[in-house]
């Protein structure tokens, strides 16, 4: 999937789609260019102030510092929400690797808070179908990878009378399935080209394959747990990247009599080395895994971080440091929850007055903490909780 | 689907494939070109004494008078099954209409002689996804006429100890839908065009349906019927005009580590007006149906049935009837079991002695009894029975 994404001609813009992430010239993505592009909307301030009168709660460090910064429809969820309606919460993830780096946890964490302030049922798609096909891997490891990725999830605290965990391969069928054919049927092979890029020497797994991720927006593709309720809305808290799924899911929804789902979608976690695009698999020193040591953590930091200071102390002390490329104030962006702490490094980085050396010491804490409890609710988490979450039940408590 | 079969540039030849049959400019169909095209073997009569000395019964009046004429590594079936090896049988049908007509019934005739002489379990898909995306039918209804369809099956006598019938809307998912995926990465779009004559404006469900099709060739498509038995051998009885959802397969299978399907395959059943390709189920007076009344099946027979005979009782008298293009000789062909009666019947015929009208007396006779009888057995398959047909479930006495 590396070449087959339509640019315009002759002119190499921007590509976002869910198999590749760059900006013009390598360079920074630009996501005002990117809610033009694709016809979202901006996530302003007035709809964060909803959210936060609406839930009673402090809206999350994701929002405030808009790092979901684009949605759809998202207002028309809260104006439901105010009139006393539910809905319920999307997200997923492809399980290509054994374990997840930070930029992976970034809708899970969101997520969570969705749930718990919104007190909504949520369903979570592996899409290890998808991954067997894209990757190559075989069915057996793309399942293995699957419940792999399920503990690192359930790691993020999820809560299991609210949540329930698939696989493709373990739940494709039945009414999922005949979902699966009533969106295909509205779909051709000319549309999915100019959707995702695919070219006519694309495998036909390929090409089936946008049907699968579409319909577990529709409730009805869950019929142990929304029987009867075929009107409830759903939001999809996802990474930018996936939109092409979901303008494809939302174009087809009236047409087969269903609701088209909301988004919220955010910004690509940076690579160490810099913001030019998501992170990537294939070079573990451009992310820090959940899986990292403490020692590894300091090393890449201190090491890899791209940082926006001055090349001598001198200098630095002079002009400051360029907050727009530095990766370690970025990272703090994310992960430091204190505003007035992360306001007062801004402002000391800012000028000079502190140094990258400093910041990075702060951002290896935070990050050091943040990967050793991921680590130890991660190790708390059995199989029998995997099969738990991954059940095919009802879930009583999904509204309370 | 009428129009994206690609044919030979400039030269309108016979178009042969699962949702178009005619011969070149309107005419017959050229059944041994469509073997060399297809590359498929004939069924020679050799390989007839064959199953004749293998089953110790006489071979079915299909095989004897050349309806099921051609076939794919047929022989290594017969080669395992004479070394004490199983194999199964699957075939199947697209619900796509309330009645059956006789053409309908050809390949599950056959394939109840198939099962009784080789005592092999049956798997028999109902493609209703298929019938919901080529025929824009609801998913419901399409199911609706599954059931229906799976009643006339039944009719035809299958044990119900050795067979399963599934429709696809329930029973895709688990290890067929692996299968599926399995299938689907290794078959570009490009292929599928070049074999099915898909274009870039068909939608994608169509696109995605030939792996369906092909994963009941493979035993692990079935896990409560064949855990265990990956090496199961499997023999699909269809009209040829199926044969390129098995060339496909049969390309695949041994990439992905299966054996390649074998393949025993029918010319079509003509049409009342004449034999120049399958009935149409746009035009009630092409077809026999099984709902037919007695009095509708004379009516037809006798107003619609293609005659050879001579256009006067002179004439016929003198030249004798065109054996060649004579509708009710060659529905006797396939109906009337007695070779002795059968042989009498076109010598007279041919000589003039027998008039059309007498030999349409007799066809009439038979196809009347023929659908009686049908009607009957269908009158009493219950609900129930159709239920325990297509329950998923092991089938103990598969091989006995």
């Amino acid at each position: 999937m590396e070449k087959n994404v339509r640019e315009e001609e002759n002119e190499p813009g921007q590509i976002v789609n869910p198999w590749e992430v760059s900006g013009k010239d390598g360079g920074k993505i630009d996501y005002d260019k990117l809610i033009d592009k694709f016809g979202c909307q901006r996530l302003d301030q007035t709809l964060i102030r909803r959210v936060e009168r609406l839930t009673s709660r402090p809206p999350h460090v994701f929002l405030r510092r808009g790092v979901f910064f684009a949605h759809r429809d998202f207002n028309e969820i809260l104006d439901a929400y105010e009139r006393g309606e539910k809905f319920y919460l999307y997200t997923g993830r492809g399980p290509s690797s054994e374990a997840l780096h930070l930029g992976h946890l970034v809708p899970f964490m969101f997520t969570k808070y969705l749930q718990d302030a919104f007190k909504v049922p949520l369903v979570i798609q592996l899409t290890d179908d998808e991954k067997c096909m894209w990757k190559n891997l075989s069915v057996e490891e793309s399942q293995r990878l699957a419940r792999e990725n399920a503990k690192d999830i359930i790691a993020c605290g999820f809560d299991i009378t609210k949540t329930f965990i698939f696989s493709d391969f373990d739940y494709v069928g039945g009414a999922f399935y005949k979902n699966m054919v009533r969106v295909a049927k509205c779909v051709t092979f000319n549309k999915v080209v100019g959707i995702f890029g695919f070219t006519a020497e694309d495998h036909i797994g390929k090409i089936s394959f946008p049907p699968v991720q579409a319909v577990p927006s529709f409730p009805s593709s869950f019929p142990h747990l929304f029987s009867g309720k075929d009107d409830l809305r759903c939001l999809i808290p996802c990474a930018i990247d996936q939109d092409p799924y979901f303008r494809m899911t939302r174009d087809v929804a009236p047409r087969i009599g269903y609701q088209k789902p909301s988004l919220i979608e955010s910004s690509f976690f940076p690579a160490l080395q810099g913001e030019t695009g998501k992170m990537s698999a294939s070079d573990p020193n451009s992310a820090i895994y959940v899986t990292d040591s403490a020692k590894d953590i300091k090393n890449k930091i201190n090491k890899y971080a791209f940082s926006g200071g001055q090349d001598s102390i001198e200098n630095h002390r002079k002009y400051g440091a360029n907050l727009e490329v530095d990766i370690p104030i970025k990272y703090l962006g994310f992960f430091l929850e204190d505003d007035d702490e992360l306001e007062h490094i801004r402002k000391e980085y800012a000028t000079g007055r502190m140094l990258t050396g400093e910041v990075k010491k702060r951002l290896i804490e935070v990050l050091t903490e943040l990967v050793e409890r991921h680590r130890r609710a991660r190790a708390a988490v059995t199989d029998e909780m995997v099969d738990a979450f991954m059940a095919v039940r009802p879930l009583p408590g999904m509204f309370d």
